[in-house]
C-alpha cells in the first residue's frame, strides 16, 4: 500500500556524513504494536545526535540498521493508540521515525503537548524539547552554577548552547561562548547576550588556552562542553578549583575517521579537582513538567530565544541534516528546531 | 654552620626522571619563622608526586627552584615551635623537605601522632598518611562504592592502589587491580586479596579493554585510577551506567617529553552518565582523625596490610625516587613508604 514517505540508512558513513548514505523511500504505514502509538508526524527534528545511530557500534545509542527509518524526535497527532496513556487526537513528541507516519513506545522524551500553548508546536522539538530540557539539565544539575560564576560554553550558538547561555545569564552568571566563523559569534553576543563570544576557527589549542582566559579573567567554574577536543582541552586549562563539567556531546569527534587529537591538560582533572560529568536529559524525566513550565515563561518575559530553522518536505532532510553536521547545529524536516 | 643533609634539585628534568638532576648538599639548619615548627625527620616519603614539582611550571603543585630541597612528606620530632599547636618533644606527620631537619608551616597534611600508637613512625607516611587517606577517600567519598559492585583500580600494586583494593573489598566489592609484571600482580591477588589482576605491560588498548571486559564480566562501576593514558582509555570502554572514576593520578603521562596518546573512548562519559572526578585528599582533613580510627581499625583486625620500602640514610634518596618513578611506585628516605 505505501504511502508513507521515509529517511532510510543505505549505508554506514566513514569520517564526514554525506547525502548519499541517505534515500527517501515510499513505506507502508507500520503497524501499531501493543505499548505503541502511531502519530502523524508535522516535524521532525534533525539532532546532531542521530550521527551516532549511523555507526554500526557505539556506546548508548541503538545503531539504525541498513534500510531501516532514521530515528529522530518527532511532533505530531495521535492517529491510532495501542498505549493506556495517549488517544486519538492528542498532540504529542517524541522519538520516533524520519518519517511522515511513524509508530513507536511512548519513552521517558514523549509527552503530550496543551493544544491551547501560543507557542509553537515545532518548539517542543527545540526549547521546550529535547534540545531546551538537555540545556536545563546540563547546566543547572550538573554544572551547578552560582550567581557572579563564570560559564564557558562550547558549541554556543547551536540550539543547546544558545539555550545554556540564556539561563546562565538568567542565572546570574558571566557566560562566555565558543562558536566557529563571525556570523555566530556576532549572534552570540548580540542576539543571545553572552558576554563576550569566542571563535574557534583556525586557533591551535594554545590559542585557544589564551583567548578562554583573556575572557574569563577570574577563570572557568562551569564549562558546559559541546565539541570536546582541543576546545575541551583548552577548557581544562582554565577551569577554577572545583570546576564544573557538564559534557552534553563532543561534535568534533563524531565525523572523525582517525584518533583525535590527544588531551595535553587531563592532569587540571586531579589539579583542580574537577567533577568532568556525562549526562542525557532524559534520566530527569521526573522534572520536565516543572523545567517546562520555567522555560516557557522565561520565553514570555522576552529572556529565552531560540531560533529556528525549517524546510518543507520531508525530501529534504538529508540535505538538511549534512548542513547540520557539517556546521555542529541541529535541524528539522519534514520541518524545524532550533539551532 | 652546615650540619643538615639535604637532597636538591639540580637541573629540571626532560622526560624520565634520572639520578644526576639531584644532589645531596650540606645546608645550615633553616631558621624557624612565625607559625612554622622545625623538625628532626625520622623517615621521608619519596611519593610520585614529588614528581609534579620538579617541572618549572604545572597545574597545582608550587615547583621546586633549582638549587632548593625536595618537597616531601616527613614523619619526625618537633625540636622547635613558633606555632601555637605544636611544642618540643610532639611527633608530627607533615609537608616539609627532603632533608635532616626541615622547617615548615603545619597545613591540612600535617597532624601529631600518638607516642603510644602501635604502629611504626613510618606508617604515618604510608597506609596512616598520604597514601592511606587518598585511597579511603578517593574510594569512599568520590567512588561511593556499593555493596556488590565491581571495582577497577590502575597502578594497583602501588602504595595508593594497594589500599582501595583492600577497603574496596572491606565495602564488599569485587576488585580487579591492574599493574605490571608478573610478581605485582600476583600480590595483588595473593598479598592484598584482589578477585583477579591484569598485566598491562605490552598491551594494546584494545588488548586492555578486553582483559578488562573477561574480568569484570559485570562492568566496572567505579574506577580508581592513578595512571591516565591507555589504561584510562580502556576502563572508560568498560564502565557501566552512570559509572564513577576517581582520578588520583595520571602516572603514565609525568615522564612523558610528547603528548599522551589520544583519548578514544571519551564518548563513554556522555553516553555512560559517567562522573569522572579528581581529588586531592586534604580537602578531607576534617575528616581525617575519624579515617585514621577506622583504618588502623582494620590494620589491627588484619584486614588492611601494606608494604614498606625502607632504606637508610638521605644518600640513598634519588635513587629510590627514580627506581620508585620508573616502577610507578611510591618509595622513602631516610628512610620509607609503603608501595
Amino acid at each position: 500500500m505505501a504511502g508513507n514517505k521515509t529517511v532510510v540508512l543505505v549505508s554506514r558513513p566513514a569520517g564526514m556524513v554525506s547525502e548519499d548514505i541517505f534515500a527517501v523511500a515510499d513505506l507502508d504505514v507500520p503497524t501499531v504494536e501493543d505499548g505503541q502509538i502511531l502519530v502523524r508526524n508535522q516535524y521532525a527534528s534533525l539532532d546532531p545526535g542521530i550521527r551516532k545511530t549511523l555507526a554500526e557500534t557505539n556506546t548508548y545509542w541503538v545503531p539504525t540498521p541498513l534500510g531501516a527509518p532514521l530515528t529522530a524526535n518527532v511532533v505530531g497527532e495521535v492517529i491510532e493508540s495501542r498505549h493506556p496513556g495517549f488517544q486519538s487526537g492528542d498532540l504529542v513528541v517524541g522519538t520516533g521515525q524520519l518519517q511522515e507516519i511513524s509508530a513507536f513506545a511512548p519513552g521517558p522524551m514523549c509527552w503530550k503537548i496543551d493544544p491551547a500553548s501560543e507557542l509553537p508546536l515545532s518548539a517542543s522539538l527545540g526549547i521546550l524539547g529535547a534540545t531546551g530540557l538537555t540545556a536545563y539539565f546540563g547546566l543547572i544539575e550538573v554544572g551547578q552554577p552560582k550567581v557572579g560564576e563564570t560559564v564557558l560554553v562550547s558549541g554556543a550558538a547551536g540550539a543547546v548552547g544558545s539555550a545554556v547561555g540564556q539561563i546562565a545569564k538568567i542565572k546570574g552568571c558571566r557566560v562566555v561562548g565558543i562558536a566557529g566563523g563571525p556570523v555566530k559569534t556576532k549572534r552570540l553576543v548580540e542576539e543571545f547576550g553572552f558576554d563576550a563570544a569566542i571563535d574557534y576557527r583556525g586557533k591551535t589549542r594554545e590559542q585557544l588556552e589564551a583567548e578562554i582566559r583573556l575572557h574569563c579573567p577570574n577563570g572557568v567554574d562551569v564549562f558546559f562542553d559541546n565539541v570536546g577536543g582541543i576546545q575541551l582541552d583548552a577548557a581544562l586549562a582554565n577551569m577554577n578549583w572545583k570546576g564544573r563539567m557538564a559534557i552534553c556531546g563532543l561534535i568534533s569527534e563524531y565525523n572523525l575517521d582517525g584518533p583525535p587529537a590527544p588531551m595535553q591538560n587531563l592532569f587540571s582533572i586531579v589539579g583542580k579537582t574537577l567533577r568532568v560529568e556525562g549526562f542525557l536529559s532524559f534520566v530527569y524525566a521526573d522534572l520536565f513538567p516543572q523545567a517546562l513550565r520555567e522555560m516557557e515563561q522565561w520565553i514570555k518575559e522576552g529572556r529565552l530565544v531560540w531560533r529556528e530553522h525549517v524546510e518543507d518536505g520531508i525530501e529534504s532532510a538529508p540535505g538538511v541534516f549534512v548542513m547540520g553536521a557539517f556546521s555542529c547545529s541541529a535541524n528539522v524536516l519534514p520541518v524545524s528546531t532550533s539551532w
